[in-house]
């Protein structure tokens, strides 16, 4: 199982690369001895320092930093800490170091929201049915509105519970009913936005508060004001603002590079950078810059999450994962490298300097020596746009050596929830019901969210190895991130993966025409996925509570705090999650037992640990086959051909313009 | 100058400790081998990480913990992340934790402030002058508006500042003219309190904002937020609320405890419980209780920054500073601890357990295992802190065998902005004038403030040493929070004092009867300071900005993130801060050059590091000295007795009750 290759490279160490395409590129790249973070994680004469790993050094005063051993009396703090209150407190923070980026990219989407609204931005809100769906799930009366009128309504209403003091906030209304009242008993209804950030960090400061369990119902908040919070509003507004997903082809790898057009990468998170130069890339004035310098076009390809931002409204290419932003450049191929904000690694400018690539940074909030800064304003943004492009245009003549690699994957992505709904439950009664009904009658075993970054302290290729297991086992696999572009390299997003799926789960797509594995979107996405788990207990069938549910969720290669906010809003929620290979709390074992175990009780899911993909497997069958289990579904059913015929009774399988063919 | 005594027990390692009460109640403790923080800071095996506390540890994602060295190749992080980047990363985060803390707090204060405003807490409106002023400075009307209508007014205003999302924040106005122009230059002028701690949290999560200047600067604004907006506004209200300090007489130390009354130690930072305990403990019903058990009454008594509250508002003595907490409990005199918020080690916890003494929480957000859990809420507070008096009366019969030492000191406490420029203007003429006059002349060769934490990690007096330095030279010293109270221990805090003051300084200072060193409040108390140096500007002749001024802060002993919040918002507010004996960013040169020498071009002020107390005094008065030579007034003067002719022209020399006799 393990996909690891050596690569070495003259008299260097050993260094393991994840990925063929990376090492490929790594081997024949026109530049010697480029150092990327695999080279940096083997160059490294020690293992990363236990203590943090374990969420046991506290650095939060300057008594400090004391190193914690749990169970050993002189090595607690220097205040007095033990090991619990350590590893909660710095899981507190990483929590609120990861719903924070979340808020920060929904603010910015709900002032873009509004600027748009205005007339004052050159986006359209284009989706006018997800915007009165979303006025009316928030109390906005839509009768007799303009669509203009109706979204500043809307985005003026989201935009004030960032900074609201005192409620709750809109969309945590949407889900089930005793969840809500779990939340409202636990004391843990975020209030607003921002401010469960601010009182994370007052409560994880020296001397505050010193009760483990205590720091974590903190850290659910404000994973829950992430969640059903800032990214919920973030996924809402944007799909209103560019367009609801619907399923679309394209190519994933560093293969999407061409050889004869001006290569401009798109980096980072936010979608709103991504889809000016979206716009701009097609405009005249700049098609006719690109026949000067003797290219046929700007080729916009995405790395990271802004890739799949774009790839599953517009159908743009994904160049690359996380872990392959500096491998695209190692190309040389790529004119130019446009960042904005979240998990860009400061050495892509190392990398880019060695060629003719220029890196563009365009957030006021994320500056990196060496790059190019050109500020981004929505207001402006076409203009903004074009002016980046026609820099990227100008390097395409010192193209020098490069070396793309063939390789790129079909993949079909777009899933979101409102998809799911058309494409399981048919165009004309859309509803989750016959994927309810598939699994009470037990061709699909269950759900698992295979999400989070893919992260070069790995070697295997982890994504891959779990899916496929999974879909062997009849669980329908939901992505979303750089767990869904490491995923799409291989071929499981393309519906002729289907034959390595189980005969229930094949059956059951077959007649849609659905890849075995969802492309949900980016990491902001995973609130699509709190919104399809929501409506999977509404059809019913399976329980009241999100918690009944069969489905679970793994990162299995999770590197950012994000990933952490997103998995405590998903166990806080009510779903069991399995992170791996570690996890920040290990030093403690009163923590431990908390987060693994304890949490299961408060809250119906808990945390779990697995290091290699067969691990994550059996935790992630099992659960789902206990839930089963507690629903009573866990008999064998007579296979009854029930949504093959309500369907054959609807018509077509899916929308015929937003099928799994797509439009690309 | 080094005053640490050894001290020793069995045979146990040696164990450094500072302060000559703590060595004599651990030597007389009726308990054998209780464990204090300097027992554990002696019996840790090895020293700090020298990367966690120079800043070059970075936790920020799962690819590390990456611990840099700055100049070493292959020793940046995993993502390329260079030692500049993770140590302004950790400051950032640091100035983070510090700012939330003092703005939650502030938050406290504001909900307090509306509930005692509508009459739903046993508070009142104390100051209805200073309300005024207050409305008045945010642009409020106050005309024909009863003191209940003004406040809700004033309270719901600055409320609205903690969530606001764009513009400014209201006290910042207060700063000098060019002072706010720089800020809006740099574009560091905070939009809204929690806003900016949550773009801290974003900017420094992996692969955002990778710039150290970038960084440093939100971390300015984050701070600014903090001492012209969340500090200012708990300040200027409680004052409004309890009453504004004027100079008042009381005692410091652990021997305050008494032997015939039940010891209440209250703990923590907030006003707002300890007013309530304050209240309670002179209820008749109380008193009664008292008796029954056969003791005197109440005597509460403070520690750390609730101390400094009490103290300077209702003139409650001190028990100890921060480094005094485990030691007052090893007295096995004190009945209940009674803590809300920040610095309270969880070690208390272990040595109320060898005694009767019961450790109670008070704040939900601030729980501590062991400890007795009453929440408060200010709209019960008088219930609720009787019910608290309560618990501790029962305690009192169970006190056993205990220690309480005899040393305690005199201080004068009570200096608020208002204060200061009442006692050194005169009555009926309230003005800097005279101070500033004082100063040209010089008389007084500056002003220095010492602020921030006592820290068990250091074994000398540092405080009193540079305390006693300068005002031998001449310089006024201005204290806050823990600093003050270990100032407060040495009687440098008392008028008598003065004959250890320089004759210049003395001779302005004996003749309206005032200590060489202000005692300003507790540590969100520091933006007192800052008006104080605003007005100082404005009265005229030192300057345009407080840059200009012969000014400088120091914090020898910082523990807290909070004093790294404050000591940045002094240094963009132009202020030239001196921490030590370390600095979380040493670790990167270009962080260190930066903050030691380049903020001095960007805010007129940057950070110093010292070490010893000789080294911190030189770095002050040579400060001092520079900014009188650019002011010109380097040169000696001839001494006029100005101030005095005029203060016997004005009659009384200081309120004639509010002088520094007090009221206690």
């Amino acid at each position: 199982m393990d996909t690891s290759r050596r690569f070495k490279k003259g008299n260097e160490s050993e260094v393991l690369i994840q990925t063929e395409t990376n090492r490929e590129v790594l081997k024949n790249a026109p530049v010697e001895n480029i150092v990327t973070a695999a080279h940096r994680v083997a160059g490294r004469s020690v293992e990363p320092c236990l203590f943090g790993q374990g969420g046991t050094c506290c650095r939060n005063c300057n008594m400090g930093p004391c190193q914690i051993i749990d169970g050993v009396e002189q090595m607690i703090g220097v205040c007095g800490a033990d090991a619990s209150t350590v590893a909660a407190r710095n899981f507190a923070r990483i929590v609120a170091g990861g719903a924070a980026s979340h808020m920060d990219h929904a603010r910015g989407v709900v002032m873009a929201f509004l600027a748009t609204a205005k007339g004052e931005a050159p986006y359209e809100i284009k989706d006018g049915i997800k915007l009165r769906q979303v006025a009316m799930s928030i109390g906005i009366d839509v009768a007799e509105k303009s669509k203009e009128d109706l979204a500043i309504e809307v985005g003026e209403k989201l935009m004030a519970e960032f900074g609201q003091q005192e409620g709750g906030l809109s969309f945590v209304k949407r889900a089930p009913k005793p969840r809500q009242e779990l939340w409202k008993k636990l004391g843990i209804g975020p209030r607003g936005v921002d401010r469960e950030i601010t009182e994370i960090m007052h409560r994880t400061h020296m001397g505050v508060d010193q009760h483990y369990e205590n720091l974590l119902f903190q850290a659910a908040r404000t994973a829950l004001a992430d969640g059903w919070g800032a990214s919920m509003i973030a996924t809402e507004l944007s799909d209103v603002m560019f367009g609801t997903p619907v399923p679309i082809r394209s190519r994933v790898d560093i293969g999407v590079l061409k050889e004869d057009e001006v290569n401009v990468t798109v980096h980072g998170h936010e979608p709103i950078l991504a889809e000016a130069l979206g716009m701009a890339a097609r405009d005249p004035e700049i098609l006719e810059e690109c026949k000067k310098v003797g290219a046929k076009g700007i080729n916009l390809a995405g790395v990271c999450c802004t890739g799949n931002e774009i790839l599953m409204r517009k159908g743009f290419p994904i160049a690359g994962s996380f872990i392959q932003q500096e491998v695209v450049l190692a190309t040389g191929a790529v004119e130019a490298m446009v960042v904005d904000v979240q998990c860009i690694m400061q050495n892509v400018s190392r990398v880019a300097e060695q060629f003719h690539t220029e890196l563009i940074t365009t957030s006021d909030k994320a500056k990196i020596p060496g790059a190019t800064h050109i500020s981004f304003d929505e207001h402006r943004a076409l203009d903004i746009a074009k002016e980046i492009l026609k820099r990227a245009i100008k390097k395409f003549p010192e193209r020098g050596k490069h070396f793309v690699p063939v390789r790129s994957m079909d993949v079909v992505a777009g899933f979101s929830h409102e998809t799911i709904n058309y494409m399981l439950g048919g165009r004309f009664r859309a509803s989750y019901k016959p994927l309810n009904d598939n699994i009470i009658n037990g061709r699909i075993r269950g759900v698992a969210a295979i999400v989070g970054c893919d992260n070069y302290r790995v070697t295997e290729e982890m994504h891959v190895e779990i899916a496929k297991e999974l879909i062997a086992n009849d669980v329908l696999v939901l992505v979303t991130g750089c767990a869904a572009t490491s995923i799409g390299r291989t071929g499981l997003l393309s519906p002729e993966a289907l034959d390595q799926a189980g005969p229930g789960l094949r059956e059951v797509l077959e007649a849609v025409g659905c890849p075995p594995v969802l492309h949900m979107g980016s990491c902001v996405d995973n609130s699509r996925i709190l919104i399809a788990a929501t409506e999977m207990v509404r059809t019913g069938g399976l329980g009241e509570d999100i918690y009944q549910l069969p489905a679970v969720g793994a990162a299995p290669q999770w590197m950012s705090e994000k990933a952490v906010a997103i998995g405590q809003y998903f166990v806080s929620s009510g779903v069991d999650v399995v992170f791996g290979p570690t996890f920040p709390i290990t030093g403690s074992k009163v923590v431990s037992d908390y987060c693994f175990n304890k949490m299961k009780d408060v809250y119906g899911g808990s945390w779990h640990l697995a290091k290699k993909p067969s691990e994550f497997v059996n935790i992630m069958v099992d659960t789902i086959n206990q839930a089963r289990k507690d629903l009573g579904i866990d008999k064998k059913k007579e296979r009854v051909l029930f949504d093959m015929a309500m369907r054959r009774e609807l018509g077509s399988p899916a929308i015929p313009d937003a099928g799994c063919g797509g439009h690309a």
